[in-house]
């Protein structure tokens, strides 16, 4: 594969889960609206749960990358920043962006660059607020992704993570996406738990 | 000194320059504003730059600290990230915190945090940017100082890492201060080279 000297790859952590999927797809969409040339890759293939909120949204699930530098020179982190949660080379691409929830360690820069940390449930709800900074519009199907991410990082508002601020953004995605959050939610929580996938019968 | 759990000290690199000092009053005064209990403080005395900053603008010096955990048990950066950098017992700290334009390194935490980080030429010019995102009103003696840590940071515009949001930022601020930005930034500048120490005819 050619190097681009432009293009940048976006990407969530290893083992990646609905939220690293998602993070990915939403702060590509919202960085190549602002101008930038992103793609949102995986460094894994989504798992039960996330399967089954690119079915619903009949969304394509992402390219699933192994290394980085054979493609492009910067790249994008969401939703982690560890060195060893990332893809295998990153120590050899520039990291140009990281948007996350999660604490800062493992984690080292030659440059200034783009990082914006925030301690709420969700790296989605996070991207969200972007969206609204950059008063970037957030299609129908990419909402009902991000409150897909975000009912799952906070498994439904369980989780003692869970700020007002997520809350907030599921509810706002919700009207977005045309979907009731609640009753999807579950049935999203119950695909990831491998229930979805039996019979009423089993 | 009794420790206190619920305030913050807020406080840039050590052998603080403008940008260090003025980021850390600007951030503290934002914070508090929007529900916070912070302090500004310094690593460290101001320079000749600083002092004709701080003179011009009838503002006091921060008190300065050589630790923070006989007072605080949670602490705010800015102007810097790195812990060598930073305040000796950073590590004995909870980092809550981070307005930078600066490369990541030596930096972790155990927990989430706040952390903003853009690749612009001077920390101020974010927290200007944070002061309207939360759309607070900027002081007219903490405009001045604003612009007088991108001024110096910048050189005037000179720097190669100034860039087009410095300067727009750099202007706003100084109608709200009232300032002629030019010709007062080179009085400034020329106070730091300490030529603003001798009179006329040395
Ligand atoms: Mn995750
Ligand atoms: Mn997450
Ligand atoms: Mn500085
Ligand atoms: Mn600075």
């Amino acid at each position: 594969m050619e190097i681009s000297l432009m293009k940048e790859l976006v990407f969530g952590h290893k083992n990646p889960d609905t939220d690293a999927i998602v993070a990915a797809k939403a702060f590509s969409y919202l960085e190549n609206k602002l101008g930038a040339d992103t793609e949102a890759v995986a460094l894994g293939e989504p798992n039960e749960e996330t399967k089954f909120v690119l079915d619903h949204f009949d969304e394509p699930a992402p390219r699933v990358i192994s290394n980085a530098k054979d493609e492009v020179e910067a790249v994008m982190l969401v939703d982690h920043n560890e060195a060893q949660q990332s893809v295998d080379d990153i120590d050899q691409v520039q990291v140009t962006h990281v948007v996350d929830h999660h604490r800062i360690a493992n984690f080292e820069t030659a440059a200034p660059l783009f990082y914006h940390a925030e301690p709420l449930g969700c790296c989605s709800t996070i991207i969200y607020k972007l969206f609204k900074q950059n008063e970037v519009e957030v299609p129908a199907k990419l909402a009902g992704l991000m409150l897909s991410a975000i009912v799952s990082d906070t498994l439904l508002f369980k989780s003692p993570t869970t700020t007002p601020q997520d809350e907030k953004a599921v509810k706002e995605l919700a009207k977005i996406a045309g979907v009731d959050y609640e009753t999807y939610g579950l049935d999203m929580l119950k695909a990831g738990t491998n229930l979805g996938s039996k019979t009423e019968e089993e």
